[in-house]
């Protein structure tokens, strides 16, 4: 059974299910930071998954990187699974610009998150989730 | 007609040939890392890259990492496209030790890279290639 980790669970909100992933936004306003995670139970690394498992988190990565790239008109879309904190397998989707915090470094364990503010929020979900859904080459159920 | 980075080929091997990309080892054996560069003309996101060219990369990336953790016992396998520096699209796959530099951190970025010494980089080199080769599940081609 797929269990979600609890420090997934508390520093990222469940934005969409997709038909492999939870699509979740970090609660982190720094960055437009998606991660997506498999549910797949025990799933550590992308090479243990099954060929249609891994081929499927890649469509998700892709129709969820090509939808940040448009809504946020990002310099760099950054995508990658660490893994070294939290062992369940989640893929970071990240819109990267030139001003932003720790360009060109990566994003990962530097300073605190600051949580989304709630308005800005909603309306950086619901802009992601229209473009994600115009796309029709996944199945989303918006949470 | 696909050009390498002059960043790319300075900080990096050529190790093998892979149907769709090169296979280097970054020339820094403070980590087994190795990074894949898609032989495709402009290409910088692996959203934009075509379908197939999309799915040979993560096979590609999956018989690498695989490999990778074989031979090299690691704890984690970190996978990911940035290129916030070098925006040419290339893929990073390392192998992570509880004891590395930076762990649990990510790698990019930090102090200055050591070259490989040339008995350990042939010993290291070697061993990847013949794990791969065993898969049978792409056509490597050693450099």
């Amino acid at each position: 059974m797929f269990i979600l980790d609890h420090r997934i669970e508390r520093d990222s909100i469940l934005i969409a299910e997709l038909p492999l992933s939870q699509l979740r936004l970090q609660n982190d306003q720094r960055y437009p930071w998606l991660v997506l995670v498999p549910k797949v139970e025990g799933a550590k690394e992308v090479h243990e998954l099954k060929v249609d498992e891994a081929q499927q988190l890649l469509k998700e990565s892709n129709v969820v990187a090509n939808a940040l790239a448009i809504v946020t008109g990002c310099k760099k879309v950054n995508v990658a699974n660490l893994g070294n904190v939290v062992e369940q397998l989640h893929w970071h989707v990240v819109a990267r610009f030139e001003n932003d915090l720790t360009w060109p470094g990566p994003i990962w364990g530097i300073g605190e998150a600051e949580c989304w503010e709630q308005k800005k929020r909603l309306t950086f979900v619901e802009s992601l989730l229209k473009e994600i859904q115009s796309n029709q080459e996944i199945k989303v159920f918006p949470a």
